[in-house]
């Protein structure tokens, strides 16, 4: 049975792409078999073993700030999904361990109490080897169940929902840990490899003309309810750099008193820069008077091509102004992406997870130019927001993006700890305007 | 001598209505005399202290919490305004005292360091009869040089800016006092006054079509520089409540648990709920079985039929889905506020500070319908951001407005605590999602 | 009617020197006239009246930290003390209002709720003007009834508390208002007076042998509960300086980096020193390379023969280290105040704030020799303990020493701004280790 | 070479028993043979080995509280505290990693900066296995070298000093992972094993004259510093209770009001009651009406014939004023336990980590009567202050103690997580007064 969608009313069935549900089971349909899913579960999920393969049970336990998670509690969190919203579901399923809906719940007040974000790292029963345990039971769970044409029926739109949820915490899973071994004065290294080439940049610009334009998403494919419906915005004129801003031209910014000068920030980031005694973005530190900075690769000099990452909101709020330009609108940017991706065919030869993975690559964006996506998430100069006529889903599922529309600025264009498959011209991250342990940095606009 | 525009590099003679330079220059042109800025410039000043004339000594000293400031700091702080931006441009005034230059500094870093903000309630020198003493001096100062059309010529622009930042103080006067005195438990009066006539309210909605409309200030008037440039932007079609949200209807809102269910409220405001205790608007307390209310008139029982008032954001928002309906944006609000007021002249017919100071009123809103403007500040649902092209004025004058464009939103139409003059169709208020100390309350859209 | 002795159990009359009741009931009775204790009343009143008379209803509004309190607080919970715990046991007296024995008390649980103490300074109502008029109606109607033989039988303990306890508060309205003028950046005078003369000091020490002795209160006069049972310790031989540590013998400490060695501090200590950034006593402060020091009769150079004064304990104890001394416990320096004033007769020749204003004089200590009493009080080595025996009296008057028994240390012999009859070699001076608002300073021993 | 004693002057060698170095050389002349230090050595390392067997290396990770550390922490820190002030003395030692000195220090100043404590729980490298192979390498260095005479002349007193404190950490280990386990809603078991016998109560007192005692450690064997130097206090008569306050008593205050009355609190700790809520010991809880409590062999109920434990200074205190009696001093305790041990002879027959452990009973206190050692550390009325003539020894060592002498209490007679080999009745231990994760509770005396 299909749900009704829930911004038009009619059933699913007939609804055009405005909702989570009828996107997800357009996109099921033209998953031809069952086979299909389950490929795409094992390949998601055997992604998260890989990259969590090289962490010990300790690694796996620290939680080194309040706003990220224990490696452990992202696995189990990631499972924890599938077991609440598809095998608790089925009449016939055990659970595996009923302390767990208590522990792993993450913020979905639909389905009880959560255990306190900031305690989690606390926690050392169950231990890794248990957590594991209970992924290969859900896993063998879910994958003999989804040989019933019926139980996809019925699931394949929020397994859909899970194994993007799943991707998600595998970025955070990479962001989590960096912080965590960053916060170890020892700097240890998470996985020990080269550098994804890099190349350099040119001053080049994109003119987009005024005019009415579409966004949102929209066609085939899945996408989250935040990326809906799509509707119609009016655009000035701008152009926008075809190029993230570098290392190489924020430590101009830097050696130009970036830090030290209030007129350029907006006042919270002023805040921010004195209590936190912010003068350089996370994970770089000064040696023999040298920039270096901190990778999961280890600690490596700053690279002037690379482009500039772990900065905050008001960090790339402040180089525009400086730079005498500003961020982009998330809808410059979505505009801006679609056109220049279709006239230039540059979409996704960025730097991913996956892709980097897959090559040996140590995850860090060493990319500045070449198109919209990959390297690093852009922060645009747009509150996140609904889109007019949006609605969240009906139960525990509408709490995924609808209640975090306050107080955050939206992010396009996936970064290296995204996978490839994970991302389009839609796709809306989110993040408060002083989060730096993300993989974030911008392009400029005018 | 008149400064360039800053938007469109013409000089502000040239330019159309894009910049609060040239926008004050128009206005100044149009007052034909320098009389007139004069008696303007003596009627919002003597309002002050109009506003002030029931308060003690003790009462100007109260800081009841740190977005509030002592009265007695708002007194000092507006016409400090008017000695560093305009008399101390001028090489023959004599400062009144050297030190008010950091005391009563807000938050302008071009003009040096300031006071710690949250200490402003710890300062007991200059007494208040002084700080009166310094208003008189920077009238006598001001008054005696607007004599002269070159003063005028060189300060009129400054100088509007001034008396609609005092007007913004004054607003601020009424509700830091409210809240001064709402923390002490014998609840003192300010001034005790009958409550302005109520009036019924119907369940009456606007329709507006879709299409694209341009906002932002246009034409003559002063405007703040968040007002510009005028733009164009697509809305789809909406309908727009012709009434606020009554105090009955809240109370519903109450009753069915608004304050006990999560799937209500926005993670953020889920929290303030928790944290704060909320079960009600500010300044409501239950009192043998029945909702009471404090206001500068006293300890008063809600009314059913008046606005609600200090609610938060996040209350307007909670209450919206609640109800199924949601909160209109800015835009769509300024949008419905000029058609309607064209074609039902209900204009300002509002609640407003001097007219219910003139009829000998309560500073309470009592009036639900009739109007766009008057009674509470409504929430809309836009965050504050900066409108396509906008730049700061140049100078010290730039960190009015831009350097707050993070983690607010827009409030439009005035209070019963604004100045009628003060208020138009373009205007932007805006306070962080948790503010309830000032006269909000809602409309809503859907 | 007298009450009973509540540490030996005989009615006080019968009781020998081991508690307050009995204590104040013998002083009551050598008191002999009622116009005595009349006599008392009006001259310590009439004192706090003389103290606040340079104070604007500004000035006694500031709350500049937790741990002090409003002046205007201060003169209204003097006089809501004889209020609450006299007249108000008369069935005759009508409470002047209702709402003060809630705004105005203290800490005493048994009296009923109190208003947070961090808020006081947000109380403007009732003004300065209505809180005179109420220690005037409470003076009025209590020196009336003191005509009264049965009355004053019936409440000369309690008022003597009273008296002791107005005087407490009469230090503390000199050190909260020299706290909050402090506070502000113009640094205002309290009263611009000349400061007392100073004389030298000579490196005298006096020996004590060891052996048991009597400590604690004993024979005629009032004292507080905390002074009693009188019993007997061990001492071992000590030597006790003669002298007050000067500010010339803490600048040595502080140019030999006593500010910056771990190593001379109580960990707690170290981490006050860090947390807050000490570099020099209280009120300090550098100005052209010298060191100035901020005084109730304003800015003045630091005057190297005057005892040091506001300091906190952890800074007396890291002193004592570095000069390879300790500070004396509290019994130690009873012992010797009461061998070596009997043998020299220096007693009370020292600076009391009674006598500073007698002699127009600043409120500030410029006497680091002869006698044991006054300047500053001096940290013991002690911490704030019951004496073996110790009971508090019944009642809510019984919370005014014992519960505070708790993470303070006692100091010893008053200071300028105590007055010359409240002190004794008994009396128990207590604030925790890192309290430094006090007009605080030590002696040494070894 | 010995050091010179540096309460007397003298060498070590003629000195008496008034400091801790020339206490432990007595101890070591005593010890005959170098292989009685290597046995000693051996013994507690294993024990250590011993408590952590059952616990994963993520139990191991846990920072619960800032006050408690992760179990790996206290693994590492006892090992390198052998190696900073042992083997690195030592020209042929070579270190077994550089960045152990800083990670591992707790607040040796002397010795360098120290990491963060409150962070000690987000360091996941070097992983548990590579710390117990550091432990297993200075074990062998330090044995190998045990060997050797001259090395135990330099060292044997340091070694002393490192195996008392590798003690003291075992005491932690087991109080921080009961706390680490309870804060998991699993209430996982530490090690499930059955209570040992309990016994019943008597309401029997002792009674002790007036006099004067010596106090202090004296005499063969090793104590810390803060025992020192043995000195005459005079004590008024006084009775002491035989046993410890139990379960049962405690659960009387609790139903008649205990923690709702503050007439029975110290200030401070009445403020603990409100503000963290305290309504029964730490780990107790209500299931179905009746009182549990979590206990390393997991949740049981609470026993009324067993000790009370995990109960803060402040609810000792308020209990004692409850009962109408009151808590003794750390001297009564001491002479009382010197003089009743002496005439029966009850000395050490209470319950002891290592006999626990060898007997195969949980880590619980069953045992209330019998004796003043073991069960539960007894809170005492002292506050923790130096005795007279006390000086800590030169160097980091000296930073063992001394410093702590502030605002924190003396328990006195060791815990079912100490080792019976440990205490000894001059042993102060010392804990802030709202301390209640240690095993805490309390005998009365009046």
């Amino acid at each position: 049975m299909v749900s009704a969608c829930t911004n038009s009313g009619r059933t699913a069935k007939a609804c055009s792409a405005c909702c989570i549900l009828c996107q997800t089971e357009r996109q099921m349909n033209e998953n031809a078999a069952d086979s299909s899913l389950s490929k795409q579960f094992e390949s998601v999920r055997r992604f998260t073993d890989r990259i969590t393969a090289s962490l010990s049970p300790e690694d796996c336990m620290v939680q080194s700030m309040e706003d990220a998670s224990p490696v452990r509690w992202h696995l189990a969190h990631g499972t924890w999904f599938f077991e609440t919203f598809v095998l608790k579901q089925e009449a016939d399923y055990t659970v595996f361990d009923k302390h767990f809906s208590y522990l792993f719940n993450s913020y979905y007040n639909a389905i009880g109490e959560q255990f306190p974000r900031p305690n989690r790292g606390t926690i050392s029963r169950p231990g890794l080897d248990c957590i594991r345990e209970y992924r290969r039971y859900v896993d063998r769970e879910l994958l003999s169940r989804l040989q019933s044409p019926d139980f996809v029926a019925r699931h394949a739109e929020t397994i859909t929902v899970g194994l993007n949820h799943e991707q998600q915490h595998q970025e955070l899973i990479l962001t989590d840990i960096k912080n965590a071994l960053a916060s170890n004065p020892m700097l240890p290294v998470y996985e020990d490899r080269e550098f994804a080439p890099s190349n350099g940049t040119t001053d080049s610009w994109a003119e987009i003309t005024d005019g009415k334009y579409d966004v949102g998403h929209d066609g085939d494919g899945f996408c989250f309810d935040n990326e809906l419906p799509r509707h119609t915005v009016f655009l000035p004129a701008f152009r926008i750099s075809l190029n993230l801003t570098t290392c190489g031209q924020f430590i101009e910014f830097i050696n130009d008193g970036g830090y030290e000068r209030p007129e350029l920030w907006l006042s919270l980031g002023w805040n921010a820069v004195k209590e936190r005694s912010w003068n350089a973005p996370l994970y770089w530190m000064r040696r023999d008077g040298r920039w270096m900075q901190f990778t999961l690769a280890g600690l490596t000099p700053v690279d002037p091509d690379w482009p500039i990452c772990h900065v905050s909101y008001f960090e790339a709020d402040a180089f525009a102004r400086w730079a005498g330009k500003r961020l982009p609108t998330e809808f410059e940017w979505e505009v801006a992406c679609r056109s220049l991706t279709e006239t230039r065919a540059e979409a996704n030869t960025g730097q991913f997870a996956d892709k980097l993975f897959a090559g040996g690559y140590a995850i860090h964006p060493t990319l500045s130019s070449g198109g919209f996506f990959g390297s690093v998430w852009q922060w645009t100069a747009s509150s996140y927001q609904a889109y007019p006529g949006y609605r969240p889903p009906p139960g525990a599922i509408g709490e995924y993006n609808g209640k975090f529309m306050c107080n955050q600025y939206v992010l396009r264009g996936g970064s290296v700890a995204t996978s490839q498959s994970h991302i389009r011209d839609t796709y809306r991250n989110f993040f408060p305007a002083d989060a730096r342990w993300q993989f974030s940095g911008f392009r400029l606009a005018e």
